[in-house]
């Protein structure tokens, strides 16, 4: 087996990675600047998505890029239904503020990108004892691809508020894929210093404290 | 609300980051060094997770830091309990290959992490149509602990070999939490240029022609 030491990466570097996780943001619809994304921006995103981890190196991550209009208008209809949906489960005070925030770029973004998980039809190494590996390989693909769009100065927003099988209806998705994200990608105008739920005072950042324990829970 | 524009990352520095998105590997029992973690080593490598993305910004993570032999001896018992039954699982000759594989560094590595979920007990913002994302947005966090490792030339190995609910137990986890991972970290004597499983023809490198779709499936 070839074994080299491999590369060694300096301080300096491991300062500017943890620069580009502390600077991304979820970037919404009233951000995204027109212009269509250059290829080899697209191009070195989905080289980041596909060198991410997965379970016995399984792989099991499928994109599709979506730029029709008549498309992304389909996907928004299921956000409207969703969210209004959603939006009933707030205290009264809080769905007047949800009623308020932008919470997504379907139309806006140039470019959209729905990431599926489709299974392995043999045993994948590693994932017998914990399905859910397949499906977090995915997202192991998807926030290396955020952090690659952060260091381009890309804009991406991750929507959740869709209906997933209405979303692999309007693909023409197998039905044994299963929808894990839906993301709009484009140029931004800029990026917030903080998460944009927190300057709105919708959620606090939570106490290091209270999310970290030590050799068992007491 | 504050709007600069934020800070614009180089072609060079993104260059950096698919460099270390490209050398990350999952560290193994065989290659870790003895030697403790620097404890700004593990807080850089906190700060990194505790920066990731999370769905409304609900930051739904618990991490438990493991140094104690016991306990990881205990964690070591349940991962070799599920190896023997996912082998199983394997063809003939591939048996042979998976019984020779070493797929964890329970022992091996310095310090272990449990990662855990910890559902909210009211709405959140962006989870009411797809519950999962708060699982997703635990992985966000774990592959941004990854890509610092990298960065810091640490070794981190995910073990998904593991009964959750044992691992739960051994760790006195509230009930609801539930085991997103149990990672392996430490120095080490070296990184592999490709994927282990890759060198090892236990899988290939998917064509990227094969996962890549435009504006629907055929």
């Amino acid at each position: 087996m070839q074994y080299p030491n491999g590369k060694l990466f300096t301080e300096e570097e491991a300062t500017l990675l943890q620069e580009i996780i502390l600077h991304r943001r979820d970037t919404r619809g009233n951000r995204f600047l027109g212009m269509p994304l250059e290829e080899r921006h697209v191009d070195q995103l989905l080289t980041a998505a596909l060198h991410a981890p997965s379970v016995g190196f399984s792989q099991p991550w499928e994109f599709v890029l979506i730029r029709d209009k008549n498309t992304r208008q389909q996907v928004k209809e299921s956000f409207s239904e969703e969210s209004a949906a959603a939006g009933n489960a707030f205290t009264e005070d809080r769905q007047q503020e949800y009623s308020r925030l932008k919470l997504e770029g379907i139309l806006e973004a140039p470019l959209n990108i729905a990431v599926f998980y489709r299974s392995s039809d043999k045993p994948v190494l590693g994932q017998a004892s914990m399905k859910e590996t397949g499906l977090y390989s995915v997202v192991c693909a998807i926030q290396n691809m955020w952090l690659m769009a952060r260091a381009l100065n890309i804009g991406m927003g991750w929507v959740s508020i869709l209906d997933p099988v209405k979303v692999g209806h309007i693909l023409n998705a197998p039905s044994g894929n299963q929808l894990v994200a839906y993301l709009c990608l484009g140029y931004t105008d800029g990026f917030y210093t903080q998460p944009e739920l927190e300057i709105l005072q919708w959620e606090k950042r939570r106490q290091r404290s209270a999310m970290l324990w030590y050799e068992r829970y007491p």
